[in-house]
């Protein structure tokens, strides 16, 4: 491992967001380093709160990104922002109006913004996002804002990647596809309808409390766990969280303070329940099985010549043998 | 495994539509079963034309869909249709209008639509998506169309799982997801621009030819290779599909039998440049992966007892242990 990541590490906890930045790139191209990133860093993670902003592209997901970050640093609350949204001003396409609200975000050490949105393909967030965020957790920001586009598997992705996720809205916009929001309701632990100042408003706010009130869960929502026992399934049904329905005008300023309580009021509520150190567990299960299965994968790979596994799909290809049959081979290969 | 599986089998192959549904039920449900059926049924697929349809809700795919199905019934080509779509009328959210086609194809004996929306989460394809393509092909039907919304992760899969990916774009819509086009131009063989009678569509059809001509790949598309010698890149660079650029109006029943040419052009295209049997390995190599990382998976986690795997995974949300410490507790346990 490079020397100067070491030195990086140190600078990085110190306070530099140079070091910081230049950590971020070296994770985010080689997953070596953030494989030794992470181990330094990881004693130090655990204590950042992760939000996850999503909706469709058009509902202002950036802009109320802007506000909310403005609105938390009025609390004293540093912010990292991660945009993930290929569509987002972050990553340089932003609206003049955007530019200059952003501006104000800038010049702030409090806050620090990383557009991923170049690196990613289309949807999904990335293991690399993941390393990212727990660079920025030990950086000691308070409070991490990942922001997607909906819809697609990076919501389903952000929902076990947050502790708080945030379902953007806006009246007139996607009324053909309730069956999508009904998805989407899945998700959400606070629903926001930005542009509350447009004609709508008011119905689409109505209708989404009552999806949420036809919805399996009455308007709350018991997270999911994975490794659950019947008294910790118990007690989570004990300790649902109502899903509020906040309306916002991000390019007006209105309603991010509602938001923001929203919010911190709903970490108080998953430490309490003890959720917060579920969702860690759950997440930490998610991870760890990501990287045992490509270890196990590459050692398989790495023991078959590779011109033996082209023969085999090939074979596979050409329907001389089946898929299964070709899964068999690779698994049981001997030299 | 049920006899009544292998008594389905034999009746499919010799035409039966109900052993068709009620097979593919069967595999929807049970692992096994999908194994089983695939096994059987592997030496018959490979014939059927898969294509993948995606695009932002509201771009009007399902209307297409139903429009292109019909057109491809007047060539004598039977058709079967997959809606993975959660916000598709095939799934029941349909308007009045659309029924009133889709029951031009309901009739159809050359037609088989299966809505699999329900099935799965929000995006993404899932393996039993392509279990069912397998037996739809095996079953004969010449044509196969793989209904997805865009835009995220399902898309990408779609473009590995479709021979042909069609990409839908109507007039007035996204033109704030410019960042998103790109990444769908990557996946895109045939781009449609739908509702071509509106306002802004010449606009759009010019926007998109003009990205086409400024991409990486200035209006073609090399076929992504996962195993590939020198010899077969030299070849794919030689021949380059110049991606078409379609307007259709599915309401009105327009510029179908132009998206007909161009996806049986395609076609032939793939088989006399040999990219058909290329897509062929590479989704075999992709699918082989995802069977023995599964398999792997479970046979580590069957040697560890679920409780210590818990205890685990609780050190690690404590920040006790790190993410790799867990990984490396878990390949090297030992009884």
């Amino acid at each position: 491992m490079s020397p100067k990541l070491d030195l990086w590490l140190t600078e990085m906890l110190t306070g530099s967001r140079r070091a910081l930045a230049r950590i971020i790139t070296a994770v985010e191209n080689d997953p070596a380093v953030a494989e030794h990133a992470i181990q330094t860093l990881y004693p130090r993670t655990g204590q950042a709160h992760i939000l996850g902003l999503t909706g469709a592209p058009g509902a202002g997901k950036s802009s109320l990104t802007t506000e909310l970050a403005l609105e938390l640093r009025r609390r004293d609350l540093t912010v990292g922002i991660v945009a993930v949204d290929p569509s987002s001003p972050f990553t340089g396409g932003a609206l003049l109006g955007d530019r200059v609200r952003m501006g104000a975000l800038a010049g702030d050490k409090g806050v620090f913004i990383r557009s991923m949105a170049s690196r990613g393909r289309l949807g999904g967030l990335s293991s690399t996002t993941s390393a990212v965020l727990k660079v920025l957790d030990a950086a000691g920001f308070d409070i991490l804002i990942v922001e997607t586009v909906g819809a697609g598997q990076a919501e389903v992705d952000i929902a076990s990647t947050a502790h708080t996720t945030i379902v953007i809205e806006a009246p007139g916009m996607g009324d053909d596809v309730q069956a999508i929001k009904a998805g989407i309701l899945e998700i959400a632990d606070i629903l926001v309808v930005n542009k509350a100042d447009r004609a709508g408003a008011h119905q689409k706010v109505k209708s989404l409390e009552m999806m949420l009130h036809l919805g399996p869960q009455g308007g709350t929502r018991h997270h999911g766990k994975i490794i659950a026992s019947p008294a910790e399934i118990q007690a989570s049904s004990q300790n649902a969280w109502p899903i509020p329905v906040i309306k916002t005008e991000a390019i007006n300023g209105k309603g991010l303070s509602d938001l923001a309580d929203q919010i911190l009021s709903h970490r108080t509520h998953l430490q309490e329940t003890g959720q917060w150190l579920e969702r860690e567990r759950e997440r930490a299960l998610q991870e760890a099985t990501a990287l045992i299965q490509q270890r196990l994968l590459a050692q398989v790979q790495a023991q078959i010549p590779a011109g033996l596994q082209h023969e085999i799909y090939t074979a596979v290809a050409e329907r001389k043998i089946s898929l299964y049959t070709a899964v068999e081979q690779i698994l049981n290969y001997g030299p």
